[in-house]
C-alpha cells in the first residue's frame, strides 16, 4: 500500500498543501466557483479533481458476529450546505460530516473496511477508541481502493474518529471525523436513571482550504450536530443552525444523557446547557472517571464525555459552548421539552 | 412580555448587532466620544440611548425566610474604569462589573427580581446554579420594567452568572457577569481547614462593542476582581490592577479558599498561586470532584472551581493565570502574607 | 539584591519590554541579523548585550545528602536550532530549552543555587513543586551574579518550572521553562506496570521578541521535547521535528509513562498518543488525580500529568496535540516499538 510521507507543512502554501495530501502527479488546484452564503458565486481553491465530484451520501455497513463486529464505510466527496446558500464541498465519511456514529462493545474486535470513493486523495481511518499501531492500523486507503483493519476496542468511551492521512489537520477540516463509542461492559453507574440518549458532536469549519484561517484561530463557524442512535432521532449535519431548526425533544422530567464530543480540528470545547446542571458528568465517557455537579464541562480538542442531566420544566433548553465567540459562529442546539 | 428573536449573528456588523439586542425603534447607534487610556478623548460606538447615561451603583438586596431568599438585582449603565483614565460604559448588575457576588444554601428557593434601569435594552438573569426552562426563568425584563422569577438551587457549587439576552456575547462582554455561590449542605472535607475565603472572578474585557475583536481572540484586558464574602473584605470591579493596587491580606500558615470562577465570555483559564500549591480543588466547587496537589488548574469558560491553599511563609504572593499573554493584558493579582 | 518593578506591560513595544527586562542603562536594543529557516539572514531585535553571546550548556548539577537536595543551575544565552537552520537566540537554563529535568522526593529540602550567567539581564527560578515566598524565595539573581534559595518539595507531582523576572511572558517565551518531578513517597498504584519512562514537553515558540505574536495567539513554533530520565535516553530541545529526528524506542507490550508538562506559555494542549489510549492518567501528576481511558488529557498552561499507555503492536506510534493547528507547527513526536 502507497504511503504518503509525512511533513511538517509550516508555511507552505495551500496549493502545496493538498499537493502534499494527494501525493500523486494528477493533483492540480484551480480556481473554481462555489456558492458563497448569500448566494453568489465566489472562487475558491477546491481540489481540481474534485470539482465535478458530489457522491451522495452512502449508509454505514454494521454486521455483528458475536463479539465481531464488521463495519464498513466510506471516504467521499459530498457537498454540504454548511449555512443558507453557503455550500461546502466536503471530504466525508459516509457523506455526511460527521460521519455516521458507530457503537460498539466493550472487548468487541472491529474488522473495519474503508471504502475510499475518492478519485483522487487517499484517506484513513484513525479510531481513538482502539489499540494498534498507526502505521499499519490507520494505513492509508488509496483511490479508488479498499481497505480492511481488525483492532480490539478495549477500553469503553464516547471516542473521536478521523482521517489519519497527512495533513491530518486539512482531512479533519474539510469534515472527516465523527464518534465511536464503545460501551462498557458494566454499564454507568446512572444508566437505569437515563430517560433519553443523544450523541452530540462539536466541530469547526474553516474557509475553503484556508490553511491561514485554519492555524490561525479563525474559524468560520463553530457547531453542534446530533447523530442517530436509534431509528427516528435526529441526525444531522455539523451546520449553523442544525439544531435549532431541528430540535432535539424531551418530556419534563427527563433525564437526558449526552454522548460528546469536541472534534475539532484546533478549538477546545466549553460545554453547558443552559438552564440545567450537569448532574452526572464522565470524563472521556469512562465509567470510572466520574464527576457530579458540573455547570460547564471543559472538553479538549478530540475530548469526550458522557453528560447527563434532567430538563425538570417545560419549555426550551439550549445548550452551547461557553466560548461565546463560538456561539456567534453557530455553536447552539436546543431541546423542546413538553409535558 | 416581550421577547428577542434569538438570531446568529456571524458576520453583522456592530450597529446591527446592538439594534438586534435591542430589538425596538428606539436603538440607533451613534458616534460618541469615549475617553481612552491616554486620557483622550476617542469616538467610539456607545449605544445612542446610553451616551449620557452613568448610573449610580445599587446595592444588592437579599433576604431570608427559611429556606426562601428574596434577592434583588438591577440592570444598569456605568461607567467603570477598566485602566488608568480608561472608562468603559459598562452594561452591569448593580452597577459592578463583574456583579455582586450571591451566596445560598443548596436546598434554597430563590426568588430573584431583576430591576431593568437600562431605559433602551432588555436584560436578563441566567443563574448557572438552577434548573429552569430558560425562555421562562430566564425571560428578558424589558427597559424600566421588573420581573421576578422563582427557581430551586439544588446542586453547590461556584456558578456563574450572567444575563442571557441575545446577543450574549455582547451582554457578558459588556459586564453582566458575576458569580452564585450554592454552599453545600453537608460542607466540603477541608472546611475546618479554611481559615480564609476570597471569591475570586476572571473575565475579559473588549473595545467597546468591537465585535471583530470579540470574535478573534483578541481581549484588550484580561483581569481579576474579588467580590466581599464579608464585610470589609475587598470588593472590586475587573479591572487592571484592581487586585495589585488592593491586595488580598492573610496570616502565615493560613488555609486561604479561593471560590473561582473564570466568566470569559471567550477565553479558558489556567489559575494559578505563585509560591504555593493547590493542596485541595473541587471541580465546579462541587464536593465530590475533589482533587488534590494541583499546581494549576484549568477553567472553561464559565467553569469554577473551589481551591484552597497554605502560604507558609510571610511575603507577596501574585497569583495568575499562567497563560502569560492574559497576564500581560492584567490577569494578575496579589495576597501580602503577614506575621 | 535588586529587584525588577513589575509593571504590567499593554501596549509596550519590544525595546521598551526589554529594557524594562532589563532594568539598566546598559540594555539597548539594537537591529541585529539572524539566520531564518531557509538560511537567509534577517534582521531581528536581538537584545543588544547578546548579540555576541553563545554560551556552551553547562551540565545541572544535583548532589544529595539524606533528605538535602543540592541543585546547582545556570541562567545563559545559547543558540538554539529551532528548525532547520533557524537559529534562535534562546534564554535558557543550562544551555537548553526546555532546561534539564531535575527529580526530587516527596519531602526532600532542596538548597538551589541559581549562578546568572547573563551579562546583562537578571533571571530567577519560580519552581511550581514548592512552597516559597516568591518575593524572596523566587528572586531576581543580578547578572553575573549567583543566588541560593532553600525550600521543601512537600506535594508530589510533575511540575513546571520558569524564570520568574517580569516580563515573565518574555522570559518563559525565550526558553526559560522546563520540568522538576517529585516523586511520590508512596509511589503511583500503577508503579509496577511500568516499563518504559520519558519526560515530555510541549512548549511554543515565536518570531525572536515579537510582542505582537506572544499577545495574539501566534506562535512560529509548537513542539515537543524529550528530557532523559536515564543515562542513555533521548534529550532533546523544544525544536521542530527534534522527536521524529531522534524518535523514542519502546518494545511490543510495553507499559510506557509520560510525564507531561504544557509550559506555555500562552496556549492549552489537548495530549493524545495515536493508536492507543491513556490507560491511567493522574492529573498534575498527583497520586490521588487518578483517571482512566482518556483518549487526550487537556493540559491548562503549565499543566502536568502522568499518563501511561501500553503499546500493543510493533509500529510507529505519533504522539500530537490533538490541536492540529499546532502539530502543523511542530507539536508531533513518535515513539519506535519493536518486537
Amino acid at each position: 500500500m502507497k504511503k504518503i510521507k509525512y511533513g511538517l507543512l509550516v508555511g507552505l502554501s495551500v496549493p502545496v498543501l493538498l499537493l502534499a495530501a494527494c501525493g500523486t502527479q494528477q493533483g492540480k488546484i484551480e480556481e473554481v466557483h462555489v456558492v458563497d452564503k448569500n448566494n453568489e458565486s465566489v472562487s475558491a481553491q477546491v481540489f481540481a479533481p474534485h470539482e465535478e465530484i458530489n457522491q451522495e451520501p452512502v449508509p454505514l455497513e454494521m454486521d455483528r458476529d458475536g463479539t465481531d463486529v464488521y463495519v464498513k464505510m466510506t471516504s467521499q466527496i459530498t457537498d454540504i450546505e454548511l449555512d443558507d446558500g453557503y455550500m461546502y464541498k466536503a471530504w466525508t465519511f459516509n457523506g455526511e460530516a460527521p460521519g455516521p456514529v458507530v457503537v460498539v462493545n466493550e472487548g468487541d474486535t472491529i474488522h473495519f473496511t474503508l471504502d475510499n470513493m475518492d478519485p483522487a486523495v487517499p484517506h484513513s481511518m484513525d479510531f481513538h477508541a482502539v489499540h494498534t499501531a498507526p502505521d499499519k492500523g490507520f494505513a492509508n486507503v488509496m483511490p479508488n481502493e479498499e481497505g480492511t483493519f481488525v483492532y480490539q476496542a478495549s477500553s469503553p468511551g464516547v471516542f473521536m474518529y478521523h482521517c489519519g492521512t497527512d495533513p491530518v489537520l486539512t482531512h479533519i477540516a474539510n469534515g472527516m471525523h465523527g464518534v465511536i463509542i464503545v460501551k462498557p461492559t458494566d454499564g454507568y453507574p446512572t444508566d437505569d436513571e437515563v430517560d433519553k440518549e443523544f450523541v452530540i458532536i462539536q466541530n469547526e469549519w474553516y474557509k475553503y482550504n484556508d490553511l491561514d484561517d485554519m492555524t490561525h484561530n479563525d474559524p468560520s463557524q463553530v457547531v453542534f450536530s446530533a447523530k442517530a442512535l436509534e431509528k427516528g432521532q435526529v441526525n444531522t449535519n455539523g451546520t449553523v443552525g442544525a439544531l435549532i431548526d431541528t430540535p432535539l425533544e424531551a418530556k419534563v422530567g427527563d433525564k437526558i444523557r449526552f454522548y460528546l464530543n469536541n472534534v475539532g480540528p484546533n478549538e477546545v470545547s466549553s460545554f453547558h446547557v443552559i438552564g440545567t446542571i450537569l448532574e452526572d458528568v464522565y470524563i472521556d465517557g469512562h465509567p470510572h472517571n466520574h464527576l457530579k455537579g458540573m455547570q460547564t464541562v471543559g472538553l479538549p480538542a478530540s475530548g469526550g464525555a458522557v453528560v447527563e442531566f434532567v430538563v425538570k420544566e417545560p419549555g426550551t433548553y439550549k445548550f452551547v459552548t461557553h466560548q461565546f465567540d463560538h456561539v456567534e459562529k453557530g455553536a447552539v442546539g436546543k431541546i423542546i421539552v413538553t409535558e
